[in-house]
């Protein structure tokens, strides 16, 4: 990953600042032949983006994406390919009064302190609103892996908003798209309503945990040892705003098992090996097992509250600063399908990786 | 970070193998004049290495580094930079009965599946051991920080082995040199030596949590979006065998807190912004605030037990293995310098980066 | 140099096919607080633009560029900046015919040999029309060194057009914006004149030799072995539509000269070394001397003629194709502006890398 | 290419000076199970060692290769390979007489500009003694073409040394291997011997040009438009020290030709598209045609020679030099294996990445 570029062979590099006229994603390495168009990248952003429901953020953006490159006649061409995605909804009055402060909690200090000046609208650059290209990204990186792969499946989920987690034996997949939480817990979802209500009328923010996996992901892909997938798939999921920790599999909890607790122990199946369980999260030695691929992560509250907070301005003097405006009690619901657009171009770019280097010389078993 | 190399600038690609004759770091974009010699890297090898105390591995290796390129008359010279560290006890009897089966909860059987092949020998390329090339680089990027930035200092410790976490109001810093666990509480020493005894009798193993932080490190280094310095960090840390999850700051715990609670406020002090907290873990928006950078990670519990596993052959067969030979309670150990020798790397490539795309052009506060 | 994507540190991907609504190029790593607008960069478009004079293609294309990222208030913030020029004048129908056709000579044949697929109109993204883009990137550039290295000059000229070379007794720099060829000799600028308009009646085409020389480069910029600045040059050039050869200060010359002819004799001057020949056109060891940096390519005539020529179809039947429409009697004159734009490119990137390795810490002598 | 790693997938990062214990190449992305060891791999560097003819270098190397890495029971991994070559004929007091001064011709004044040091013994990092490692690498991208391609061939020969070129009517494959200059032209071979024999005697030196060509390459390898084949090619080749021009096909010649006479038409053969020339060298659009790949370089004369020259000091003072010790006539004859070696590095580069973009989606015609 480097500066605004990340991947190996399917490399996404994104642009675009909170209020500039226009942000996008620039993708190269695509496979040719791919079929797609806007539509089908369209309906990735329209599951991401802002003023869809009362816990988002008030702004109300189309995120409508046009393919400038790339795509003839319906089918990628295997030639860097242009995703823009122009903004309407700036309202810059809304930013004005901070030109001077720093928001604690945002990057608006540090991004002065490395550039030397900063865009102050909305957070310029750092703004949450740049994972609306990945987003895009993710639906270009999902039409190919429907076309190269079609048994794989990505998706993500809400484990857990502020303190309050889901309860994992009501978990029901089908009930992930059927609340503005994409939680598997219909209970979880009907509490948090209540509770994000309470915050929202607060001014007051939370964080939350969202999981993420992939499903039918062939074993082999990773590159060890720096080029791991785990080591990517960290790499992207930190990379996200507002993002803190991230783990796969036990994650953290691995620490606290024994060696007898921890491994998976391995079986033969009719198409091959089989687990007795899943503690490594679909990845040994930073290379998949074939297994269901889980990793999780943290987003923080966003600091953007009504509570006045201490600050300083640019030229050093202390303040206050509050933050009025639109804002989001929980950034963490639209990192979902965030989450999502990151898993589905790592397992892409490692299929390409992997298909580079070893091509069909893999070990097969049984 | 790419199949073996990471970093942008100062760029670290390992080699070799457990059973090999030799392992090494190939190091380029090593600041020149930079004074070196193999005595300032063994230092840090010889806290890592094996058979130095009775909780790590029994295997004895001097671990002697030599330095075959790119130092010329004490200093290095700009150039590519050959680290090498020859094998001497490899003891390949201790794992020729392991040729055919695959040890549950290692990358035998991915290494395998994407190679098609494997060394079989001690893990070959997945082994621990090359860590020892981490650190023998991680000795050269302390050497440049001290040249370039004397203030900067790198300090890791274990902040919990298996269950038993330390308690941060006995924290000392003092203690971490003091005891064989690199722990800054003296009581969880003691604690964990017998628990670890135990473990070892049992032919058990335990995860731990590390914990890795970067003092004195300027405001203004990362790269966003893609190379921000907590996500090159979270990909450095992830990179080592056997970890399953990272975080930054309060990590997790951020997920549970309010806005109101999680954000760090600002004040002036006389060389410039003051914090009255550090939930942020010394990173925002992926650029570093000045502060404390505080990273932990998690590393499971070793596979290689003496209770005897269900797992399968190279043709696919149905079988059981129990690992005889050297082994580690407690993986996490040795890990302790690894993550130092991981977070100097990265915040010498950082500082290099910042200083080719930015040089001395960053905002001053005050 | 990666897919789309040129530069280490200042990288520029660039995007677009001839046909398509766009093309445009996303450059990272740029200095912040360069002082940029639309005009600084359109000025180095128009230089380039097809239409303007009857020796070149008689396409009208305004290329108006428009910056959609990364720059506020009048400066580059350091964050990734999307430079976009809109295609108006594609006029689809004059290569309807050939969608069936290789044109000989044309990347038709190995773009469907790669990647299964073509977009044919124009020739997609082979289309020299992608060196708008790379202009476009160049002018970001030529404003980034104006700020960091003011002394810094690049310039382009044609040096042969066809078999006809220029009288280098008669050079004056003075005459190389007066005359449709960006040539210093007058003369030859005549004499083309009549040359090409005869070409052009006949249907045919001519290649052409431009040499483009960077002025005022500081000595010590180049990262040997692989990063050496005649290597980033060559490929810089060699990556430029119909380049068949580079050179660098002699050249292929170079081979037939003795070492006594050849070696530049060094002196010391008032504010350092001075050199008595450039030889070596100024860069010795991959790196940069301090002398003018002198680089040569050759650009081949280029296919698209009236004479019609033998070529097959998709399927593999044999058949003749004759390209109607629009098209170059000696594309080299459009390559002036597009070499020009790469040296400043590489130029940069050079300042740059050397500044994040070296810092300041490079040798003074005397 | 970047510092001191070159190649997309398959990599190869040199290190080692001409003075210093050891040189070598990291290989990284080597496929896995290619059969591979050192003989297989010393063969080549038998062909470009010193000391083995008259007209080359009198110091005696061995240059005998180790594996240190990445090779199990004779097939390799796919890890990382580490190939060394100990240094045991360095002489140092052939050259402790120019500590202070600046070989012209050489880069000894342009590393010590750049890193403000330089490792003086026999040009330190600059030597030509890196090529060595270069053509261990070959070795290995040799072994990794044959396993997986097994059609493709490459050969180097030397077309001109100093003013005198071959006479191509003459020109026999089966004599390149049949004197001492790797020429296909045995009269020039007996013409050259007393040439070389003069100059030596005279203590000066003389430039060559060197043609590699590459055979039975499939169509479609290349990545355009920063990737191309061609760009990728020349950047390899002018790294190679000494290197100052390179062409592919007419190259330079080229710029002379009219359309008419510069297009490859095409007509269909029973396996596919057959050209009727080759004035492309083989690549279109920088993607490889199928026809043979044509690249030529032109190397200029070695600046180590008997005549004293004038020069400075590191502290600025003027002075003359002369070059005592051994030293090349010509040193192109030795850069026909290196030229070899990274023609079959980028071939099979570009092979892994072709296959990971693209894998078997290629367009066939007929």
């Amino acid at each position: 990953m480097s500066l605004n570029t990340f991947g190996h062979l399917f490399r996404v590099t994104t642009w675009g600042e909170s209020h500039g006229p226009a942000l996008g994603a620039t993708v190269d390495g695509v496979p040719p032949s791919v079929a797609i168009d806007e539509a089908a990248i369209q309906q990735w952003l329209d599951k991401r983006k802002p003023g869809q429901n009362k816990f988002t953020t008030q702004r109300r953006e189309p995120d409508a994406v046009k393919i400038l490159s790339g795509v003839f006649e319906g089918r990628t061409t295997g030639t860097s390919v242009q995703l823009m995605i122009e903004n309407t909804d700036q309202r810059s009055k809304d930013y004005g009064d901070i030109a001077q402060k720093f928001r604690p909690g945002h990057a608006d200090i540090t991004y002065f302190q490395k550039y030397g000046l900063r865009d102050y609208r909305g957070g310029g650059r750092s703004s949450a609103r740049e994972t609306a290209a990945r987003v895009a990204a993710g639906g270009l990186a999902r039409a190919a892996l429907a076309h190269l792969a079609p048994g794989i499946e990505v998706q993500g989920y809400m484990v857990q908003m502020g303190p309050k987690g889901i309860d994992r034996s009501r978990f029901d997949r089908a009930q992930i798209d059927q609340n503005p939480f994409w939680t598997p817990d219909a209970v979880a979802a009907e509490d948090w309503a209540d509770y994000l209500d309470q915050l929202r009328k607060d001014g007051n923010s939370v964080g939350a945990i969202i999981e993420v996996v992939a499903r039918g992901v062939p074993a082999g892909l990773g590159a060890p040892v720096y080029g791991k997938l785990d080591t990517d798939i960290a790499a992207a999921m930190m990379s996200i705003n507002a993002v803190k920790a991230v783990e796969i599999g036990d994650g953290f909890a691995s620490a606290a098992l024994t060696g007898v607790e921890n491994a998976d122990e391995i079986r033969m199946g009719p198409d091959g090996p089989v687990y007795s369980s899943n503690h490594a999260g679909g990845i040994l030695g930073g290379i998949s097992t074939g297994q269901e691929i889980v990793c999780r992560f943290a987003v923080k509250p966003t600091s953007s509250i009504l509570t006045p907070r201490k600050t300083i301005t640019v030229t050093g003097e202390e303040t206050e600063i509050v933050t009025k405006g639109r804002h989001d009690p929980c950034v963490g619901i639209r990192a979902v399908p965030v989450g999502e657009a990151m898993m589905a171009c790592v397992i892409l770019d490692h299929l390409l990786l992997h298909r580079g280097q070893v091509g069909d010389a893999g070990g097969v078993i049984g």
